[in-house]
């Protein structure tokens, strides 16, 4: 067919073609309750209950301190809270985070009605079409931030894999190093002891050329409870560390329905909700108005293998349900995608697709896992993650309303075009033809036949090819230049001491 | 890990298992707008203008004369209805339609708030792993009705392939005979003449039992303009057929934006909107009250290729604009997902799930092409039938809120398992594991090293696994009993008499 822009390359170079900007993106849909306002605040109800009565074990001296001395009941390790103590906090947690990148137009206001995307992150393995699967390394680690750079679509960079390669001791200063001056985007840091975070805060601060980090948010963490009902040493003091230094956690109990939760969703989220409700009175207890977010990632175990599923109803159901909570306590928050299969196909895209829209519906705050998470999280998959981003940046494209405008009703062009003709060449389209359409990343659109004659490739087939060029098309971002040199003096001094070790 | 589930398999056979009832589904989320209510109002009247001072082009001289003795303005074969005609016709246009199947419990009611699902239909081919693409046949028509009655959540027979093996002046026999003797579901029945449609009318009512259809809708057809702004013979002769039997039409318009209609999703609705109110203006002509839905397919194709697009942003904000202006006009109407992908890989699901959801969060009454839609509707896919209702299962589960009792917030499981315990063994757990949550139907969830050991299958590996099982599971329904008995006499004088030509 003789569309326009075929016309256009013999008459010339196209014109202004399309650069859609998603960078900042707010909500365009209307969040959707799964359960009446009632039980929204049984539930919480049922939370502080379950903090009053039984209490959450805290495995820090630290923390239960912190907690003591607020006027929680203290029996060993078990933190019994009272719900003043939590109300108090609730009160003091910002519902607004400014989240500051290298690149100003990169930085985030962490608010209701936000919208941002995380890739899959935290897994020990990663995996594509060329390599195979692996065990992460830091060379890995550095294609995946640079694949992550060229999306603006997902606005952190995160651990999409572990650098297996690099001894546990150093390894911080090398994730870290690798996000300042690889990426432009707002970095994350691990939660694995003191000694490790002040190393990844006084780096973020040598490179944004500050003395220290205290007074804004210029990185995140995830602090995973230890479902049910405990916050582990390392958890626990990840949540003061970066309340202390004004940096963000993301409070995110892993409640699995049936396995290390109740089976109910409502059960599941009043276990997340406790556990939540712990983690963000402990940051307000080592620092008042430190930046936290409620974190949610609830789904099902399927009951025949116990092996944990995402994209399910259930799980859908739970984000809802936690969307609902975190409105609840007027909390910024976090949700989760991802995909529990084995390779970038069709089911591992509907899983995806599915967490997606249930997070989107939900009106989460940060869609974490949102591309390339395979098999539950423990591979991050280089195909899966261009696939992952086709579903990621029509979620974008929706954040903008269609054009709207009497010019946009096209009646001219209805009249123009006689019944039975075609508006190919109509001068409504000529206008727009270069801007009007999101342009697929790997969709492949051609027919039956030619898709045969090109070797009818699968979609993975095709995402190799496209993260492949993307890594050859990468370039430093402006932000980054000199980082390099600025962090050398402090990883020579600190590897010179041995690093530090992991806490845990 | 020791499952509940699997402890039980020891003991003996398992308790009640869980067994979903899709039949009647409800919306389970408010409808999301993505144009100002002004803006609807706007397209509207646009399309009322287009109508009024371009007009559509009608090919049947029946139909044109019906317009004229209305009042429209007519010249030659170009009608220009006022938009008072219109306005009498969607006064008379019923907002809700009772469709009546054989199977009572499947008797549906289309009206504003309720959700049903139909396969992909209109494929000249079908394809599946084990006997490749082919042009579709008679055999392949009933497998795939055999395979459409086993899942509740398709609520329609429909044309998913055509029998291209069989004489096209009795194709619609068979293809009627095959729905009334293999399922229990509303039928579809193809608007190719008046002689076709009586001959369908005629063997429903028999296999009903009754002397003429007149009076319930019993089964639907799918009227299709031909953009812009034309209705052809079939069509217009379908509308008025099935207006005077009482038999619900569905008036889709296909509008590809950028080629038959504008290139703005605005203009592509207005020119929907006025062929469907065209549409639907004609049925209510031939018979006041007339039981119609309107109808929406608008997606865009690709500027590069002219090839047509669907899950796309486009696709998407056009299905929800649509569904504003099918409650601005107050019918039920029907949408589209589908996916242009020519195998049921990663692409293809993707773009069936961006589909799906765009038609839930429209709230659309009726959603076309649900499952196994491959190649922008060109050939129907057998495993692509079964990776799509995997999805549309999950949807329909959503339309029920998870249980929100008071057990249901587990506090006695909470309060039973200690810190870093697990569930499983949980009273609460036990008398819930077996029907907690939705079973999947293809997803595997096997662990990584299980998957490799099993062979790494793909998702389309095991949906072949599935609707092969699924064929040798069907069983006639109770409803069907005796039908093909009654039909036989008529069929026999049918064919004989030389059958029906196809108008067209």
């Amino acid at each position: 067919m003789e569309t326009p822009q075929r016309r256009r390359r013999h008459d010339g170079p196209r014109p202004t073609a399309r650069h859609p900007d998603y960078r900042q993106l707010r909500h365009p849909f209307a969040p959707q309750p799964v359960f009446s306002d009632d039980r929204v605040a049984a539930m919480h109800e049922a939370a502080l209950a379950v903090l009053e009565n039984h209490g959450i074990k805290v495995l820090l001296p630290e923390a239960v301190a912190l907690y003591a001395r607020a006027g929680a009941r203290v029996d060993g390790d078990m933190v019994r809270l009272g719900r003043d103590i939590v109300a108090d906090a609730l009160a003091l947690a910002p519902g607004s985070i400014r989240l500051h990148a290298a690149n100003p137009a990169r930085t985030l206001t962490l608010e209701p009605g936000a919208l941002t995307f995380m890739a899959g992150g935290g897994a020990p393995n990663c995996t594509d079409l060329r390599r195979g699967r692996r065990p992460g390394t830091q060379a890995d680690y550095e294609e995946q931030l640079k694949l992550v750079q060229g999306f603006d679509a997902i606005h952190y960079t995160g651990p999409t894999v572990e650098s297996q390669d690099i001894d546990p001791a150093l390894r911080h200063l090398a994730v870290t190093r690798a996000q300042l001056t690889l990426t432009d985007k707002v970095p994350f840091v691990y939660a694995r002891g003191t000694a490790q975070a002040e190393d990844a805060f006084a780096m973020i601060a040598q490179a944004r050329g500050l003395t220290d980090l205290t007074g804004d948010a210029r990185c995140y963490t995830v602090i995973n409870s230890n479902s049910p009902r405990q916050l582990d040493v390392p958890m626990s003091q990840g949540l003061i560390d970066f309340a202390r230094w004004g940096q963000p956690s993301i409070v995110t109990p892993f409640c699995l329905m049936g396995a290390m939760a109740p089976i109910t969703v409502a059960g599941a989220l009043v276990l997340q909700h406790a556990e939540a409700l712990a983690g963000i009175t402990l940051a307000q207890l080592a620092r008042a108005g430190a930046p936290v977010l409620y974190g949610s990632f609830a789904s099902n175990v399927d009951m025949k293998s116990g092996a944990p599923a995402f994209g399910t109803p259930a799980h859908l159901q739970a984000t809802l349900g936690a969307g609902q909570l975190a409105r609840h306590i007027g909390l910024p928050w976090r949700s989760g995608a991802g995909s529990a299969g084995n390779s970038a196909d069709a089911q591992a895209a509907q899983e995806a697709v599915m967490g997606l829209w249930g997070s989107m519906l939900a009106q989460s705050t940060m869609i974490v896992h949102s591309a390339g998470w395979l098999e539950g999280g423990l591979t991050f998959g280089y195909e899966k993650f261009i696939i992952d981003m086709e579903a990621v940046q029509t979620l974008a494209e929706l954040c903008t309303r269609p054009p709207q405008g009497d010019a946009d009703l096209a009646l001219d062009a209805i009249a123009e075009v006689p019944p039975g003709g075609h508006f190919f060449a109509a001068a409504h389209t000529m206008a727009r033809y270069d801007s009007a359409f999101y342009e697929p990343l790997v969709a492949d659109l051609r027919n039956h036949g030619q898709w045969m004659d090109g070797g009818a490739p699968l979609t993975q087939d095709r995402a190799l090819a496209v993260w492949q060029q993307r890594l050859a098309d990468y370039r430093i971002p402006d932000a980054c230049a000199g980082i390099d040199a600025v962090l050398a003096p402090f990883i020579e001094r600190r590897t010179r001491e041995g690093g530090a070790p992991p806490l845990g």
